[in-house]
């Protein structure tokens, strides 16, 4: 390790970001400054990557947990290589279309392994990653060959470590005994307000031993250090490890540095004129680059392939000799599921939607070996467990693939976006509908990222019942489904779920939120005979009118359908159609005529849902709308769905209104 | 201290946890029967209180922050005294209308402190709370008095502890030697999947030692070692306490206790019997009270009487000794704002609203002295620092009122909820917008509680620029009016930002968000000139058109009415009304006459907002609403809105659309 090349390195990161940063006039030259040298020694010496090859599936992930220092990361990996950030990327950092963007945007630059920004996360997600990793390895080593072996690297900040979620998934981490995942501390005592004494004086240290990790320290400015640290850490099996490196924020910056005003602004000419002489930077060199950090990277580029290609040469004669598994492998890794057999139902029966939704689950997970997940401390609830023989994730069962997430719905949904963005894993997650507030932050980056993580949410409305108003869903499927690009299907009965599993596993660009039901549901009537299909475009025809056009489509989704079914037949006299809309997103994308078919146009229409009427008023009139316009009660479902007034009476009254 | 008491005193809890759960066939008997020890030890022999007064002023606190032992709390209310729990509430447990809720709900019950059930929330709520004491008592107390003298007490369970909350604002308590705050720890290491051990084996007790807590350990069953536990944590002035009581879930029922089976649901008749003969209750013993538990708790009152006339007579004192310190406390608990001189904005200048609702909460700061709050880490960004004699609130010097919550945004709120509900001060916090996501849970617990904490949640929209989609707040709008009770105000300019604030404040019964802008904006004209007063009805003509009645009304809402203005000078020939509303569901409330006023019935409607349309198609057609229904793009701000079709030109020709 030639320390010297490396320090040139780290000059060329520092010099990269503050220039960036300043000619964007926007940006955070703090942490890219300040933990430079991790960022050379890391892309240089410590990564099992290719830069010629990022999609390389055994390829060690790094996540930047700390996304604002995103000038960190496409410094370094501009440096290493990767075809996506060009210098020109990095002079359009933060201009409109630039690979460069203000955060690392997963999908944009092939080398950013995740979306990071809201803090915290990013680790979070990184134990998702370890976690897919140890699952795989389980599934898919032998005896003679280790196809998958990588590390997970993690960069947080005080912000990463102070949020909560990152405190959930760093438990359960311990627990897991996630040895592969290693996350530096850039410790630099500074955040936007200040010092972090201001609001954080715990110790990190021991905060981290106390959930089964290995902690070590050091400075990030010394590479031998750094260099044994990293040793120590890989040399942990069955422990994660935090590396808390001693930092200055903003170092390179002579007057700036070790002050918060380094965090989130430009330097300024004046001061990175400045920071160019501290650091032997020429006066005029904008973008600099040390020619030695060049060669020492481009001298880096064959070994890197070179690794790649032993690890292709080794992935080719693990497949020749165990073509089973590679089949899988390749099952694993393409994304669309399986077929299962459809579970079936007995048209009389009663069954709650989660239920069935089990049954579904059981089916693909049957067919799809892929599928795991599991819940926050909610396996039975929420009906989300895998046949027996899927087993229970555990450090002594790493082909274990039910996972108890334990009581931390955010971290949970931020891991299961490490386990599907990591490739070869379809993940699921599930909780109770009104918790869905506390994982919504992670839900947000699964749709920004496209990734089609599958959330089940059971007990979706009020029809909760006794738990009352702090467990009764009221406003969430409205505020789920004002979130860009995530679906949200609400199906009537048994069957609808079946179908909806199906769409949900089906979808590979985006989250899809499955809203089942705590209470029993009878299986509907379907006029559709065509309905599985129909249902594919939102909505379709449940019961027709008996005597030509409807005067009235009454539009309901999950349990109301049944409602709605029960309503029409007290309203003989009025042609009423009752058409069932799981999906609200998906019927209104589509184009007129379709539309048209499920709600004519010369109809009233009726809406019956138990949760807020936000978003349904264009479907409707205001007080053509059956919703929940409060929050609910603590009573036995069938009492607090009459208080609040959502009997078949009731909803007959709305159909009849016009009469 | 009696033991043989306090345990008949423990056998009554659990008598009556049974038997309401078994009558109402639902509820969690888990808890209430493993902690009944401390029910009886803490309501007779800990906490300050009467229950002939329960909203006495300077009483201690008391938080069940593991909700769903509701029936711990009920009983234990009863059993004190506590009006408000009746046996027969208790017999009517969680049915309709029963003050006995499936979870504790604030304001149904006088003795529950706070709502609680959503995990961990509790315990953070209570944060506030210690904090809101060691500010009174900082302001009110004198060298001769203490009027204000209370302690926090907290029962938080296995998942209180993992939930990320909980972590958070246990950090931040270390932080502030919050030394009255005492956390009980039923740890029976068990959760409704099964064994602590699937997903949680840290060790908590060296985290909270890491936080800076004292950390005691003990059994739930011995009530002379929680006296002595008990002793030290309220002996311990400068670090909050963690009392660790080894527990076994649902103890008394023989063969259910120790299971996940006892968790959540009644014990079923048999398992009943059994628990009557183990604990010594009669067979036919329905909701069974032991006399010397009735007898115990009836000698007790006449001592917790006394020490509150005591209190009362001290107060008495105190208010007569010191009248200004008195007319404080007066206005401190009142509730309502005293008026403040409203800043002034220069009609020429530019100035985005985070800075003008700075100075109106400068001027609302002054004068009302119990204006408290912060941000997490955003105090510049989001322009909520208090003026400099406010001071910033620490150990050193508990009359600061300006918070430093750190990067912890869910707790922050929780936080706000504890500040808020203890009496006597009024809470706002602040963050991005976008990171609204995060405390959600927490402003949903504001709603349900009726709670009048301020959320100013700034960098409002795609305006946000650089930062990007993860920074830019898309579906929050919509989200956050489509939870009941929040007010949501969106002003367009400065001088609506001031009015905001003052409505903010004069609420009393539930949270107001205010969303600011981060760019600067100008001052608008405003046709109306009574405008103050009709924005208090949620929107207000800021622009007529010039010639007769408007054909086209557009509606647009904070920073889209200075767009709205701009894009009404590019179509002269179309008479244009431009309508400011800061507030949808305000205006929504409205009488038809004082709505037709603001949107006559015969005007084409036109709405502008930088958000997803949801929610405004009662409005408008889909076609006439410019939104944004995507996430956003990283680049300056005028070009992410440009990109996403924010111009006055599109607009115009929205306006223009069908002439």
């Amino acid at each position: 390790m030639d320390t010297k090349t490396l320090e040139k390195a780290a000059v060329s990161i520092r010099a990269l970001s503050m220039d960036a940063i300043q000619k964007a006039n926007s940006g955070h030259p703090g942490l890219p400054l300040g933990a430079a040298e991790l960022g050379a020694f890391l892309y240089g010496e410590v990564l099992r990557h290719d830069p010629a090859a990022p999609g390389w599936a055994d390829r060690d992930r790094f996540v930047l947990s700390a996304g604002h220092g995103s000038m960190f990361l496409y410094a370094a990996l501009h440096l290493a290589g990767y075809a996506d950030i060009t210098l020109d990327d990095i002079k359009n950092f933060r201009q409109l279309g630039s690979r460069a963007a203000g955060h690392p945007e997963y999908g944009l630059v092939r080398g950013i392994e995740t979306t990071t920004g809201p803090l915290g996360q990013g680790l979070a997600t990184a134990v998702g990653m370890a976690i897919a990793e140890t699952m795989l390895a389980a599934r898919f080593n032998t005896e003679t060959r280790r196809i998958v072996d990588h590390a997970t690297w993690v960069l947080a900040g005080d912000g990463c470590l102070q949020e909560g979620v990152s405190a959930e998934a760093s438990s359960l981490a311990g627990r897991l005994k996630l040895g592969k995942l290693i996350v530096f501390y850039d410790s630099n005592r500074i955040t936007i307000d200040g010092s972090t004494d201001l609001a954080f004086t715990e110790d990190v240290e021991k905060r981290y031993e106390a959930y089964g990790w290995q902690v070590l320290r050091g400075s990030m400015y010394d590479f031998a250090e750094m260099a044994r640290l990293v040793s120590r850490a890989k040399a942990e099996a069955d422990r994660p490890s935090l590396v808390i490196l001693a930092s200055v924020i903003g170092k390179g910056a002579p007057h700036k540095q070790n002050t918060a005003d380094v965090h989130g602004a430009p330097l300024g000419p004046e001061e990175i004129a400045a920071a160019r002489n501290a650091l032997g930077i020429p006066p005029d060199a904008d973008f600099y680059v040390a020619d030695e950090a060049r060669a020492y990277f481009a001298a880096k580029r064959a070994a890197w392939t070179a690794e790649r290609q032993a690890w292709e040469a080794e992935f080719a004669a693990w497949s020749t000799e165990n073509p089973a598994l590679r089949a899988a492998w390749d099952h694993f890794h393409a994304g669309a599921p399986l077929p299962a057999e459809a579970p079936a139902f007995d048209p009389a029966d009663k069954i709650a939607t989660r239920a069935a939704g089990n049954k579904a689950l059981h089916a693909f997970a049957k067919t799809n070996e892929n599928l795991t997940g599991g819940s926050a401390d909610l396996k039975g609830p929420n009906a989300v467990g895998l046949p027996a023989e899927a087993g229970t994730y555990s450090p002594e069962n790493r082909a274990g693939r039910y996972i108890h997430f334990g009581i931390r719905e955010f971290a949970m949904a931020a891991i299961s976006n490490g386990l599907q963005i990591h490739g070869g894993l379809r993940a699921y997650c599930a909780t109770f509908m009104v918790f869905a507030d506390y994982l919504r932050p992670a839900l947000r980056l699964s749709a920004l990222m496209k990734q089609p993580v599958i959330y089940v949410l059971t007990h979706d409305s009020i029809y909760v019942g006794e738990d009352g108003p702090t467990h009764q869903p009221v406003e969430h499927l409205a505020s789920l489904r004002a979130m860009p690009n995530v679906r949200v299907l609400r199906p009537a009965d048994a069957e609808e779920t079946a179908a909806a599993w199906e769409m949900a596993l089906e979808r590979l660009d985006g989250p899809t939120v499955l809203a089942l039901s705590r209470q029993n549901l009878p299986i509907i009537p379907k006029a559709d005979k065509n309905w599985k299909q129909t249902m594919r475009r939102g909505a379709y025809v449940a019961r027709d009118a008996e005597n030509g056009a409807p005067d009235v489509v009454v539009i309901a989704t999950g349990s109301e359908v049944a409602l709605a079914l029960e309503a029409a037949l007290l309203v003989p006299g009025t042609k009423t159609r009752i058409v069932s809309m799981p999906s609200r997103e998906l019927f209104e994308r589509q184009e007129r005529a379709a539309r048209e078919a499920v709600i004519p146009p010369g109809a009233r229409v009726v809406v019956a849902e138990a949760g807020v009427s936000q978003g349904w008023e264009g479907f409707a009139e205001r007080a053509d709308i059956l919703a929940v316009e409060r929050f609910g009660e603590s009573a036995p479902a069938p009492r607090v769905a009459e208080h609040l007034g959502f009997t078949a009476e009731a909803l007959a009254k709305l159909i009849a209104r016009r009469e």
